[in-house]
């Protein structure tokens, strides 16, 4: 007991340092490591797993929506980065450039792709010349750089790791659809594996990225009642195929752009799960991509038939489930902390008296109620768990957004409620103009976050000006 | 058929320039396609599909032999990779330098991993303590640049795909052992599941990777006679732990520098794989790494049933087999010739008289052959198929590495032998001094290619001085 303790009291609370509780787990779970690279970081062995997981869960989708896996080069050529106007003025200012090769310095610069829309360009240059050719739905596994001022692990680091779609259709309608459609994979995506509710939107003018013709993402409600972006798609229009003069023949023989779209999810998700489920005792792993799933820890465990019976289990369990069976010689309460700090969802405690009546005692991470089970149903017991966990998390978060999302009509009631209640989501309604969008942010810290596609009406006007509203805004302050 | 002899025809025979019918076949078959960015290539959904394919098998070879995966970051400061004397003069020639942040010139410059031994011994240092914290054993998927002046897809480009094993140990026996199983699960991957004979061996002084003290390798021999490196093993003792200040604690409370090993295979093995089995119809995948092992193919598939039919076996071989129905408008022997281009191991034509007598026909792709079989146990029989696919690959490798392997006692005998018989691996006895084997490369054109384990006995003395003979040595000309 005294182990336990200790342990716990190692994270900082939540409640009395968000940012220092965050930076804790990350460590004291061995997610990441520090490096001498400022702003890059080692993923050790427990978060690469994670990351394992959200790559199996997405790129299963993926591929169930007729993807396929491509790998483009990591260096783009600086003319090729800057054939697309707004997009090398988004882009140019944070990259890393290459400029020598050995000892040489090289004929024209290079920089570290932050994103690859040029380099995908330049491929469907090549290769699309025929509505035959399409669509093409491509996407990559990678990682990216952006030279960020500031950086926090998982949240914003200059090299990350990513997905990047890329597709080319026929026509607006199609790349439009598909936008839309990987919006869908995500948001689903987060909900069902990551237990995390979202709110899919529209990126208003001034916050698209650069060169699209419209973003779209899933926004997420943090514990602390900021709001993360967890994911983007893209719409591009037929911009970079003019920039690119990626053309092709139509079935009615003529010439014609092809339109674009992509669409990405980073490392980012990893700290979104942390921020979303986490507590004081450390991370909480929504199932489907805790790389722990159970563990089993034997209590006496030098007593006769303990150690036998755990590695039963084990070796039953692992036919389903992604079991560990610590039988170290820590002590039964260290290791409950040890797995608590871990965020395994469900531990299963067996010990000489469980063995005499047949049961053992699960142990589910999010609430730590007991259940005593009988040995004769486990897996389905086990199921059963997990399920409870990943529902119990994604209702927990949304009971978090729920209470921190204030639906408010003037400004003073914005600045209020975020006094009162503290960081939250804001719904108010927008009239559409940049300035209004600027004025909100100013005066009441919070910035547009997106468009919901489910539209709300709050009231007739814009929060800000008092002019006819267009659309109802979720506001936030972001991470 | 006019369709089918004219997409032969596309390719290069070999016999008249294995190096364009190799640069064929990667176009052709959908492989790559070049970029702007000299040295660098786009992996298409083809060829990456093979290298999935190829990370699957090994990866869980690695995590049976208890290996995690992690992530380092891309980029090594210059002091950092300083800090091994060896290491940095065999890099830093060929390594791409970043220089500046956007538009900020950095502090210090960062070269693009060429590997990355320097950012794992970081990382050792801050997590290794005890010597419980031994042994790490650790991998990573990535990719690397090495500022090559002559490229070539797959076989040697600036930036490749890899992975890179880093483990450390706390005694020597336990990496050396390490380094010998690693070499081992290589070799095993290379004959069961890519079909390609290997020879393991030791690298000689002259050949060991910059920092090791010892290199292991597996050699393969290529269809036009030259070697070819498909995999490396290292042992570095403790000199990286020296330089890089890494110490344990031991059971005896003694402070000791641990032993690291490190090994890698890139996607020079799809490189391999080509010019190992392909043939002037183009591509042959060996099945556990083909995309698609079987083709379906229907014969007058406007007749009715026929698609029926092929959609039915489509879904009934998917179960257990990568399968893809061509449905297409081409004509069959179009389809032929397109799937023989890619390498597909087994086709199962299907028509209308195969319906009426319950029955289709499977042409493997290596020889050719034509079986007609039964629609009662045809997933028995595919799996049949596939299996004579891997075993009469590596019967033919094998087949053409024996034609090409040549005993010499003398370096006139070398001379001659790949005169007569062509470019192949000569084996012959070595007194171990680096100026004799700088002489049989310049008097012969062949270097060594490594000290097998499996040693025979040629004769009593140095082909080369003819003082008394330490090794038997492969040689041969590399790619």
């Amino acid at each position: 007991m005294a182990d336990s303790k200790k342990m716990v009291e190692e994270i900082t609370s939540m409640d009395v340092d968000f940012a220092k509780w965050y930076t804790d787990i990350v460590k004291k779970a061995e997610l990441i490591e520090y490096t001498s690279v400022k702003g890059c970081m080692v993923i050790r062995p427990y978060g690469y797993a994670i990351w394992e997981l959200i790559q199996k869960n997405l790129d299963a989708r993926f591929k169930a929506t007729g993807h396929e896996n491509v790998c483009m080069p990591m260096f783009i050529p600086e003319s090729l980065l800057e054939k697309e106007k707004d997009h090398v003025e988004g882009f140019a200012p944070e990259v890393a450039w290459v400029t020598h090769g050995g000892s040489e310095p090289l004929e024209e610069r290079l920089c570290v792709r932050p994103t690859s829309e040029t380099l995908f360009c330049e491929h469907y240059a090549n290769i699309i010349h025929s509505h035959r050719d399409l669509p093409k739905l491509y996407n990559q596994w990678v990682s990216v750089v952006r030279w960020e001022k500031t950086t926090r692990p998982f949240l914003r680091s200059r090299e990350f790791l990513w997905q990047e779609g890329h597709t080319i259709h026929a026509t607006a309608e199609e790349a439009i659809e598909e936008t839309e459609r990987m919006l869908g994979v995500y948001a689903d995506f987060c909900e069902s594996d990551l237990a995390m509710p979202v709110v899919k939107g529209k990126k208003t003018e001034s916050d698209k990225f650069a060169g699209a013709v419209s973003t779209y993402a899933i926004e997420a409600l943090m514990h602390d009642g900021k709001a993360l972006q967890a994911g983007t798609s893209h719409y591009f229009g037929d911009g970079f195929a003019k920039a690119f003069g990626i053309q092709y023949q139509s079935k009615e023989n003529k010439l014609e752009y092809p339109h674009q779209t992509s669409w990405g999810v980073t490392t980012r998700l990893i700290g979104a799960i942390i921020m979303t489920h986490g507590d004081n005792n450390g991370l909480i792993l929504p199932p489907a991509v805790a790389p722990i799933q159970a563990v089993i820890i034997p209590v006496a465990q030098h007593k006769p038939g303990v150690l036998d019976k755990a590695n039963e289990l084990k070796e039953l369990l692992s036919k389903d489930f992604r079991v560990k069976l610590d039988d170290s010689d820590n002590s039964p309460g260290w290791k409950y902390s040890e797995y608590e700090m871990k965020g395994v969802p469900v531990r299963i405690e067996i010990g000489p008296r469980d063995i005499e009546n047949n049961q053992c005692v699960l142990v589910t991470r999010h609430n730590r109620e007991k259940t005593i089970v009988s040995l004769d149903n486990l897996q389905t017991e086990i199921a059963k768990k997990l399920e409870e966990v990943r529902v119990g998390l994604y209702n927990k978060a949304l009971e978090n957004r729920e209470n921190k999302t204030y639906s408010c009509t003037t400004m003073d009631e914005i600045v209020t409620a975020l006094e009162e209640k503290g960081d939250g989501f804001v719904k108010a309604m927008w009239c559409g103009e940049e300035s209004c969008e600027d004025e909100v942010k100013e005066k009441t810290g919070v910035g547009s976050r997106c468009i919901p596609l489910n539209q709300e009406h709050i009231s007739d006007v814009c929060v800000c000006c008092g002019k006819p509203a267009k659309h109802m805004v979720v506001w936030g302050k972001a991470y």
